[in-house]
């Protein structure tokens, strides 16, 4: 590399990895440690963390215990790498899953390790449902995303990261998520009546996948109301609910399950990022009994038996899922931070932002996405990681770990006000002559 | 679980877990620790592993100077989940990778993180090819495997494992791979004819995707010539070549680059399984500099950024990929199998067996896979651990760590003589009367 | 044949011909002879043809003038079969075309001979719309219908048809009709919204495809303004308007378009069934100057030049479409119908009966298809075919021939009375004390 | 217009219909009428006809008989258009085909009338192979034409068409046709041996589709026993085979079907083209009575019962398959024009041309298609119709009418003769020097 080309590199990084890349070029600096909510570079400097990688560290970095957890593992070479091998931490994660999650929800799903991210959790659903089935075409949500391989990319929204897949993306019917048309429509009624219509030209679907809040798409929540009655429809018209609880399963909008406040039981739930507890790939599929139709062997993967992920994941639940602690603190969290949000709206009109969200998984929207970037790089600037999201990047996207403490959310949220206030002009005071 | 259940059901699996695990069908036993070639059941039996976690553990189990990095690495809080954030990990791995992998080899790819595993690597060389050729076909080869996601599912041979997509599987058109017609037929004349022939009904391919030597399909090693002839083929055509080498790279056949000894630059090359050196799910996709066209963002994934594994495969390549010993052992380690295989061929006759293979990955081709399932039965009781592979699993499959001793390796040679010993009858020894 | 059989069998044509055909099931009567709206029996017996072909017959069976020119241009030995060779009968066709039909109506497409049929009008538009946008992907609407090859059928609605495919029908999304949902959802709400969002998971289309009336939909007639918002919708999203015109074209609603009285000026436009003018196999695609993008030979077919269809199509044109007359009677016989039909569902009361339909193309809505059918059995019973056409049957369908008399017009809306009588029960009359 | 544009258009057609026709660039007269084997320009010159509407006019133009038929038909008011009505016309048909052709071959297939034109009889074969295995995909041959709707273009070869399609053209994959590799490789091995091989990622078909002589595909005439080792392997695999005869149907090749000379008996038989007997839009499915699963309607189309064409088709089986006169008159010729085409051979060298074919379906094959472009047009200069075909357009295609006299063929042959005298250089004569 010579001089020139190492002031235009001057991370080295662009000379060896893909253009492809994306946060890096928001934060450009290279980090090296993390505790909690806090990331540090390598030049020591600290940021505090409303990203928690993209809701995979609800529990925060390298959580103490945790991690006491998984270098005991480690030492005592107990299996790394097992693929769908019987082990001793394979058996530990399944009883604690079930003693944990499962049984207290009144759940009795098989679990499927479908393997190491979210996107195989999503293709293994996908599959099943058109197995079990026999038909193959899926109902997905306008703004949804579900992952980046090509099953998974199908049911996708974003035209971008669509458009990268290189064929056409068939075998999925976009349906307008809940409010897309602002209360002007009412719920399925699209969807309803092209079931209903034999003439419909709608492919009659094996399934409808769904996440309770999209993070990727803005962060827009569903209304509990909504979700039953997307569950009541599935099941009236023999359709499985695949519901993809990745980014907001593992207590990130409060329970366990993101679902679980509107008190629907999905055929088929996908879990991922969090689900470890300390940023370990590792995903499951979880199917109704009735559904386990699988032969041996059919789906499969080389690393969906990364074993001390089941170590910290059996831990994670056992520390956080014991009783109902984490769930009142996020959403004491949540409400603080909606509180927060309130009163930036009303700093700066409701033309200029829209407070969203749902327990820990908030959003603040802004007109468009060059504002909303405008605010995260002020935020960086101040030390704080914030990413956008939906589908022109115009929502500031707030995911702090779960466990981040009262003063590091005041202090995230202090920055975050500073920043919009950089990027934003306040709405004119109130004043005896606007009368 | 009642008492009945129980008994159906001893290790507590079955109640809880999908049916779609297999591994642990064949070997119905509940382990624990591993170290090297050895992996330990919970009752304290040693099984000698010819497994290697699908070939994930080239380096055998918890190497104990990898083992030192990781614990490190996890015990000063250095990240561990970062996407593609800019860390020091990252950046030492690129480094190392470039320094004792790329550089030596005369390659200058740019490293794309696709991913945690192989099927994310082959997803996204499918992509890159289609966005810079704009053409959506793909040509794969029979018996081919790249992956249980939609996009790798489509370019892989196995009938059943298709079968489980569940829409049909297009996109991609199977070609005879090398020996395919037992050297009947001259190689490409088929794939050649029709690339040439504009009536023949192919649609234009972006790419061809090949394994040099087939794991999964049987270990069908195909010969260097064969590689360069496609290479070739490729090159007149203005095709793109992906080369997985998820199983048989990082030292599988020999030389880290299992295409080495052809003498070919593929222009995409998809690694997983042994890259972290320590089974941990990581993957790479290199493209070619001038291929790397993606837009930020195009291609993402939350867990492509799990540091640990960066640690650990930086460490690897130095240990093992800074001079050519691992290389020249695995050939002799090789050459001693297939010298044992031609002993035991000899016995048995070549009606009853083909022996198969290149470096450590080896395999026993048996009449069908009901006999090799017999094999590998028998070897289990006996202390060994060998899966089969094949279209009709006739394939016994030898993959142990590379760093095998010359002991085990005997040993493990010993109980697969005595288990085939317990499954075929061996000719008649050649007398006199016989001339 | 044996005995028996011959009395399953009664016609003769069980034994010889395939289960798939319908129309012979409603009537089983054989057929010989066809004069204007009537057709005769072998045995005598007249029937009042209200079904015209489904609409292939606009100006009746046989037309004397017509037939006149057919039986000329045979006796002269005039070239019948041409594929697209220059012949004078084309150009008669052509000039007749622009003088008659584009140039009055300031239109400027040029012809594509496309094949014999309306499915091979509507399989060259898909093409072409396609070709010129780069992009795969169709709007349909919900109930259309465009026939049953394969690219058609793609964008057909109904879901028993659709299945004869036997793949999965991808490439097209259905979109609500107009007043689909009664009214109670604003135009194109659902289409306008997810072509702005970036996220909304459709596929970019190349064109929308639509009936201005849906004949085997169910006659349902969208408003004026309605095409007027779809074609405003597709110029500002840069979308080909599509206009199927196979059977509401040649004058069936009144103008010789369909979509004349909208005002609208679609990009491709598709024409088959009347536009011989005597039942002849003749379609044409016609497509905007710009976009006449076609390589020579790109889209061809050995009937797309079948000669004699071009003397009659020249001839009704010059017959029927010198002046308006016709689309005046035709707009006066629509109206007569409507009344008519109005005081049947005063008769009948709307619950049991909707009226639907423009110009000669008119349904009278049941409440199911089983009392559709017998109605129209019924009706055949007394010498009036008519047939049923909706998602569910469920609406008896009039495509009388234009040219149909007055008293013939009476005549068979007194068998529809008598007939509809027979199957369902008036209201209980208003009475003095109803109030 | 103005002048210069007539100038420009001295036809006038180029400013009415599309570019996309073609025959009309190679021959850019004017046709009017046509009697035999004579074509006549609209001034009156005569062209001598070796193209007979691309296989459609085996009879000739305009059969004075046959016109008869027609003629009384049109004349007597009989029904015209009939959809898939009982008609006298259609059982007349009906009772004809059985006596004519099915019963005296052997054969019980039902007829399904498809619609008008050829590709309508392969996509109905193709939906019905399809729904009777509930497989989707299918197996077509290097160099096929089956027809230019989606469904009939995904099975065809030639690569301009296809992408005319403007999506994927998928569900089919090609194999080698006859002599694809000019005999260095065995029949079906590649074929064979995907299907038996479960590993070879061929998705299992549901039929193989067939031309005995590839007309547009080059004139390659595929061997008897070829066809009967295709049938061979359809039947052991439980795969459907269906034979495409319309352009080599209705004695093209001697006997009325083109696979009698064969043995074999298809699973489903597509006919179009001669059907007729007088270039009318017809066409035919016929189908073994066991796959005959239709639901009524499942398969329909507007101008499957265009009635005249059955009349003239009636006739034209009892004017030409009463005997084998016809089928032993076009062996001879075939023969003689075969003699000729040596003599060619021999003048010019098989470095220069290859003479292929069957019956009266006869190829030339020269270097290129520029040069076979060359012939024809020198042909035509001198008053004879030929047309090229072909992946290069490289052979120039004779497919006189069956019913040509000896004369007109000596004709013809003198001036292919004299038009490739003027395009190629005959060899050197032998000499004794060259001894």
């Amino acid at each position: 590399m010579t001089e020139a080309d190492a002031a235009d590199d001057p991370t080295g990084f662009t000379a060896l990895e893909s253009e492809v890349r994306s946060y890096s070029r928001a934060w450009p600096v290279v980090f090296d440690r993390a505790q909690g909510s806090t990331v540090y570079a390598e030049d020591g400097t600290a940021y505090l963390d409303f990203f928690a990688g993209a809701g995979s560290l609800n529990y925060g970095h390298n959580e103490p215990r945790l991690k006491q957890v998984l270098v005991d593992y480690l030492m005592d070479d107990r299996m790394v790498h097992t693929l769908d091998m019987l082990t001793t931490a394979r058996r530990e994660f399944l009883e604690t899953f079930r003693d944990h999650v499962l049984a207290p929800r009144g759940l009795d799903h098989k679990v499927v390790f479908p393997g190491p991210g979210g996107a195989n959790a999503v293709e293994a659903a996908l599959k099943l449902a058109r197995k079990v089935t026999g038909r193959e075409s899926v109902i997905n949500f306008t703004n949804a995303f579900h992952g980046m391989t090509l099953g998974a990319l199908s049911v996708t929204g974003n035209s971008m990261k669509r458009g990268g897949a290189g064929i056409p993306l068939v075998h999925a019917t976009p349906m307008p998520y809940d409010d897309y048309f602002d209360g002007d429509v009412p719920d399925f009624v699209y969807l309803e009546r092209l079931l209903e219509d034999g003439g419909s030209g709608l492919n009659e679907p094996a399934a409808v996948i769904v996440e309770t809040v999209q993070g990727e798409g803005g962060i827009n929540a569903a209304r509990a109301e909504w979700l039953r009655g997307l569950a009541d429809l599935c099941k009236r018209h023999g359709i499985l609910l695949i519901l993809d609880d990745i980014q907001m399963g593992c207590g990130r909008t409060g329970g366990f399950f993101s679902f679980e406040e509107a008190g629907i039981v999905p055929d088929i739930i996908c879990l991922s990022k969090s689900i470890s507890g300390y940023g370990l790939p590792m995903a499951l599929t979880l199917v109704r009994p009735d559904l386990d139709i699988w032969e041996p062997g059919e789906h499969n993967g080389t690393f969906r038996g990364f074993a001390p992920a089941f170590a910290t994941a059996s831990e994670a639940l056992r520390l956080f899922w014991s009783d109902d602690t984490l769930e009142k603190e996020t959403l004491r969290k949540g409400a603080f931070i909606e509180a927060h949000f309130n009163s930036l709206v009303a700093r700066y009109g409701d033309d200029q932002m829209v407070a969203k969200g749902r327990g820990l998984a908030r959003g603040l929207q802004l007109s468009d996405g060059e504002l909303a970037d405008r605010v995260t790089t002020e935020a960086f600037e101040r030390g704080l990681l914030l990413e956008t999201s939906g589908p022109r990047g115009e929502v500031v996207k707030l995911l702090p770990p779960l466990t981040i403490t009262d003063d590091e959310l005041q202090r995230g949220l202090k920055i975050l006000s500073e920043s919009v206030g950089a990027v934003l002009t306040p709405l004119a005071p109130y004043t005896k002559e606007d009368a």
